[in-house]
């Protein structure tokens, strides 16, 4: 089964806003055995988008669309759909009704003509109901093809995604399974890996996909099977599994972590009844935004404290004037003291803090800049490692983040 | 001028990893007057490439390739280059030192075959030299179009598409003018703002495109105007503005804000030389992580305390018991006391703090999901503003992140 997911927009294309609605769709369709064979972004423009049907039409079965929906002159897709399908808009009353009750009872605002519009859909298209907003979804099948349109505010696509479309697609569709492992690994480069594994990866069955995916610091390895029987696909990825880690076992952290790295650190705090707070300088309160991200996060997270500025690490963090000026505030001595303070202030078990130039120009400190010093504090003590991110200060950010959580990961799970 | 955008690789088709390197490449060809026509994910697979190479081919002027040049088996786009535009790969000498000494010299590692391999380029091709790792970028003129690649990790691909892409292309091509100008409106919805402005938006100029671009809490209108006569343009421009001025006074709080909202709060407390702190419990950081991720921040944002478990609002920001008792710690009273408390704590000018229940589920205060208040610290004093956001946790976070900021701005331009 194929699918195409498609995002209409002139802003996409500017690079004014960044599209992530459709690596959403991708990751929804890609768990019911649907393959992705194209993302596309096209203008707001009726020839774009009737090319786009008419290159899809009868290629794929699936064809799922954000974008151009909305009240605006700008947001034409209804009426290109119109104009495709050979078809004409009618009104829906009962969103006619759901639009009055949101504009008029919720938002307490007059309701206007063109809130009123949004209830007209195409007469072949079947209506996905939009509890979260005014413009409804439409499933509109035509041959061989059911080409989906939604609203493009994430939160609206997201909720006619799970609620709607995927129920359908799961209804309607005899799928092949596609069943995927994940293995992370730390501290290898993508090439040494790559060759430490060369014959098992010349071995592997036809069946099975080996894609390196490469981040700051770690290398995701992803196993993809496809196939009739999920079970011998199981089977198959689990041996595959075992015998990659005979191949690598020192560079393999997690099995089937194929989430980010601040959900795996939560869950396991969790299910060890631990808890953990953040001292961020460099990292600006990212490790903090990231753990408060997840539902749930107050079982373990308890809170950060980000001293941006230097005297803010002393007032705040009780980090000693002297070691700040003996050593500068970019040093291993302030992340020790920073990790060791913040553990004792919020009375947790494990702490994170950084401290680093992040350029890129230098601050308060003579460190080179790049230089971030990563401070753990555990149960058992404190370290701290240094590391040069190099440039640019995203990089930097994001290294510096990802290092932290890896380095406590490795910690709480000795513990 | 045409130009297409083009991502490989499976992870992003499975919605394992965001694109963002086609936002960052489109915003760059924007600038220099290219019009984006397609943005396109294809698959890590020969056919898929070649198709693609063959549909671009002078059908656009210049074709931006990211991916699949990583030293992996998975990484093909060098050998289906070689099979489309009948050519071979010829190893670079400059390229491979670079590579021996980022390696060897810089990594402290062994240099492997595949290390040795990224030099290998095809005979046609420029090579465009990557001093950020070991993949180098690749020129390509065939008939009418240049293609271009360049690897897929964002701070290579970055450096390439600024140091070598942009400057070529604006040696070799003639290019119109495209003037941007956004007009960035707070609390009127996309509807009602289209009906004030219906016979304006009728008669715009037909150079002249409006795009209405809507967000959580503000809409943003994007006019964009193309020509070969830049100065008529930015006329056309502000003349329009300023009649869009006299429609919607209220609505409109900036002008060719067309950046985020953090970098206008930031420029503008610089401006002033005034200073900044967050108290956030529910938005987790975010504020600050966003504020930091701003080059030079270091001049306005003193930092925050992220009291996420209740007591910690009590020990580090001195909240009353009493109030956390008698009004919960969800409370116009509690915000009011962060904001001060926050704002004296870091001696900054202005404070942001933030106290809801993001959700899913209720936390430590009988406060409905979705409600967050807001409490704004000024040089002036200190107000609270109560919001319901509705669910997910993500839209609470956001849009709680985006009024917080939102509230400081407008304090920030009175005094």
């Amino acid at each position: 089964m194929k699918a195409a997911i498609v995002t209409i927009g002139d802003e996409i294309l500017i690079g004014q806003i960044q599209d992530t609605n459709s690596t959403f769709m991708a990751k929804a369709l890609d768990k019911i055995g649907f393959s992705v064979v194209e993302m596309l972004t096209i203008s707001d423009d009726k020839q774009a988008i009737l090319s786009m049907l008419s290159a899809f039409q009868n290629k794929v079965d699936v064809v799922l669309i954000t974008g151009g929906l909305g009240p605006t002159k700008d947001d034409i897709t209804k009426k290109t759909f119109c104009d495709f399908f050979n078809d004409s808009l009618v009104q829906n009353d009962a969103v006619l009704a759901h639009v009055s009750e949101l504009i008029e009872g919720i938002y307490k605002r007059p309701i206007t003509q063109l809130n009123k519009d949004q209830a007209l859909v195409p007469s072949k298209a079947e209506v996905l109901f939009n509890k979260m907003g005014t413009a409804p979804g439409m499933w509109l099948k035509n041959e061989n093809t059911v080409f989906v349109a939604m609203p493009g505010v994430p939160y609206e696509m997201k909720y006619l995604v799970n609620e709607e479309v995927i129920p359908r697609l799961v209804k309607e569709y005899n799928r092949p399974f596609i069943v995927h492992k994940t293995i992370m690994t730390y501290g290898v480069g993508e090439s040494i890996l790559a060759e430490q594994i060369e014959d098992w990866e010349n071995n592997l069955p036809s069946f099975v996909k080996l894609a390196y995916l490469p981040s700051p610091g770690r290398v995701r390895l992803r196993m993809s099977a496809k196939g009739t029987n999920e079970q011998e696909l199981h089977n198959a990825l689990n041996n595959l599994t075992q015998s990659l880690q005979l191949l690598i076992s020192d560079a393999i952290v997690g099995l089937d972590e194929d989430e980010a790295v601040e959900v795996i650190v939560g869950r396991l705090l969790k299910q060890k009844g631990k808890t953990i707070s953040t001292a961020e300088s460099c990292t600006g309160g990212k490790i903090a935004h990231l753990f408060t991200s997840v539902e749930g996060a107050s079982a373990y997270f308890k809170g950060s404290i980000i001293p941006y500025e230097t005297q803010m690490k002393t007032k705040l963090l009780t980090v000693s004037t002297s070691n700040i000026e003996k050593y500068s505030v970019v040093s291993s001595e302030v992340a020790k003291e920073m990790a060791q303070n913040c553990k004792q202030l919020f009375n947790s078990d494990y702490a994170i803090a950084t401290t680093g130039n992040a350029g890129p120009t230098k601050g308060d400190s003579p460190a080179e800049v790049g230089t971030v010093f990563i401070g753990i504090a555990t149960p058992n003590g404190v370290f701290v490692e240094e590391f040069n991110f190099g440039q640019p200060r995203e990089k930097v950010v994001d290294r510096a983040v990802n290092k932290g959580l890896e380095l406590v990961y490795k910690e709480i799970l000795k513990n």
